[in-house]
């Protein structure tokens, strides 16, 4: 079972996914848009959670387990600490199967993301 | 005068600007790339210091000056301390001119993150 649709940046539509915001160069963000972008840009802004979220994002088929990715230099438990900020900022679902939980990187929020911080064409 | 040289996303070459770290989704980041993505990340992980973001990186001709974007609600010195801290992480360059600094984003700090986050063409 998948939680993509709690995921707080993207907004479901008939033809697939919108983020919720325009580029960052296009106008100024609303409070509003700006508190939910800033959640998903704080999750990244640590370190460990960064290398977690790539370990995850670049593993085989797009998902990994805690058991896949513990050679961050922390103990499991932060390891799973970490996946769950990023799960709760949207950036990772989960499903458990058996006896682990496997994460994967949703590709349209990180197209979501990457949409915010595309360069305007002509300054 | 420019302070673009010590953007620390970015090193300086010959043809331009290179990242510093691959796509997310490419492979696991090393610690080195992760510390200095994850001080970009985390500047832009406030609400209102995105919001400040957006409104230097909208505004006509690409740079904003205190006096132009002071209406996010909060006062001029916090305006100012947060454009300080995305300085700091490498998201705004400045030039004093006459009374006021001038804050600009450097396109290519916006093309380097974008690139973090490219999504996979095929998971």
């Amino acid at each position: 079972m998948s939680n993509a649709e709690v995921l707080p940046l993207l907004e479901t539509a008939d033809q697939g996914v919108e983020p919720c915001c325009p580029p960052l160069t296009e106008r100024a963000m609303t409070a509003e848009e700006a508190e939910t972008a800033a959640r998903m840009f704080k999750a990244l802004g640590d370190p460990v959670r960064l290398r977690l979220f790539s370990a995850v994002a670049s593993h085989k088929g797009g998902e990994a387990c805690v058991c896949d990715i513990s050679d961050v230099g922390v103990s499991q438990p932060t390891v799973s600490h970490h996946l769950k900020k990023l799960k709760e900022a949207g950036l990772l679902t989960s499903e458990r199967r058996g006896t682990w939980v496997y994460y994967r990187v949703e590709p349209s929020v990180l197209a979501a993301m990457g949409r915010l911080l595309v360069a305007p064409a002509a300054v």
